[in-house]
């Protein structure tokens, strides 16, 4: 499908994504970009790349370059890649939110070469060890303001996303950030928060290792994630996330008076309202 | 290892019990109780339970009953059993709170027949369908109050556990309700929650249906627990569960101030600060 495809940023899902390329032969040769020495050496030695070089050089030689680098870094990255690419070329980004980076390259020359994803999979890990294969099979990726990429490129990466298994979901850039707020970033942000209230509280840590069942693990696992890619996803979409942050207090709140008040009806209420949710979750 | 055993409560705690005396031959004859006529039938058909039949005449039959029923109804059930036993049997619990069960039945003459315990496992399923094979295994069993249990009743149950796999904790009742509101039942409420305010915010629910990838399931899926079994264990460990959910709430109100403020310092210092649940989780 390609021949030289650029991975820049090679840890969990540009790590996830190479390992796909080369399980699926979608790639003649994969070339990895880190500003990191030992992350390129590390996506080498597991066979996510399968040469390592600096971005320029890297971008001059692909049909494809592929950014899934934290979102904060991934405004100048892409304008940098942007500004050398010839019309032969395209470039997409993984990021979590989308608002910020496509408002950025909006005016760019060179915008109808880029297009807009955020395939929907993750785990807390991180790093090219946290790459998995077939990460992305049965997972939803949006793409957004398809109608500004050109046409024939839009077409090759919904092609691509489709060889990986994924259905894709169009949005316009805000939608996406508001949808990705509630959920993706708000459960983010309540594991955090998870943590930190129970090793706040909780000293006696053995206690917490041995009592820790599946749901506390469930619940908190995601307070394992790397601050490096969340922080400045929190950042771009503060307006949003904070909104959803507001309702999950006032939320919490509504528990918090319904024990301080011994309702046992309005907890039941809040309880049965929330299993809703079994009508949305598998 | 028993002749007959009696469970009280066929579901998801009761019936995965059933499945576990039946797959290690650790009782001859398995009879279920249930208030309700279809969850006892379901069980009878499912082969967690050979017979049903009352309490009374269930418990007549029984060297051992197994108590696994909401929390608040185990506590005039746990008198009804202690009340008509002979000494030659044992009753325990498997609640998710200790310490008004434990206060209840504190002056009972047969206290010493009773163990009472807090077998760490379960699901966001209820009900006999939702019992599983093998689920206590590499789990923890809290077991309270030991020295007021017979040592004869207390070696029994303690080589019962051991034989389903569990490994055993000791703790006094108030010890356990507070180490447990820390790492269950403040994850049941925080998920109760998340899924409300997704179910009141987000109308576009196709949105949430493909968007949802594994981070939100894991966070949320909790909030599809059961309110029968949860709000009872909430009201009777309420003060320590407002303990930690005032806790929480500030936990989050300090990532509400670094958005606020777009602190980036202190936001990156609260997730490196929940990093360190990775030492505690494996």
């Amino acid at each position: 499908m390609f021949n030289t495809v650029t991975i820049v940023g090679v840890g969990l899902i540009g790590g996830s994504f190479g390992l796909a390329l080369k399980d699926l032969r979608l790639a003649s040769k994969v070339i990895g970009v880190s500003r990191s020495g030992s992350t390129a050496q590390k996506a080498l030695q597991l066979g996510i790349v399968d040469e390592v070089m600096g971005l320029e050089e890297a971008v001059r030689q692909s049909d494809l370059i592929y950014v899934a680098i934290p979102v904060d870094v991934t405004l100048p990255v892409m304008h940098t890649i942007l500004d050398m690419i010839r019309p032969d070329q395209i470039v997409v980004d993984a990021g979590s939110t989308k608002q910020a980076l496509c408002t950025s390259v909006a005016d760019h020359p060179n915008r109808a070469r880029f297009v807009a994803t955020h395939p929907m999979w993750g785990t807390e890990y991180s790093g090219p060890e946290a790459a998995v294969h077939d990460a992305f099979r049965g997972r939803t990726c949006v793409i957004c303001e398809a109608e500004k990429s050109d046409p024939q490129a839009l077409a090759t990466i919904k092609k691509m996303y489709t060889d990986l298994g994924m259905s894709l979901v169009y949005m316009e850039a805000e939608g996406h950030d508001v949808h990705a707020a509630y959920v993706s970033h708000i459960s983010h942000i309540t594991s955090f928060a998870l943590a930190n209230t129970v090793l706040e509280k909780e000293r006696e840590e053995d206690a917490i290792f041995e009592l820790a069942g599946g749901g506390f693990e469930s619940t908190v696992r995601l307070a394992k994630s790397s601050p490096a890619m969340w922080g400045p996803i929190f950042m771009q979409n503060r307006e949003n996330v904070l909104d959803v942050l507001n309702e999950h207090i006032a939320q919490l709140r509504k528990f918090k008076s319904s024990l301080e008040k011994e309702n046992y009806a309005f907890l039941m209420e809040l309880m049965d309202n929330a299993n809703k949710i079994r009508r949305i979750l598998k």
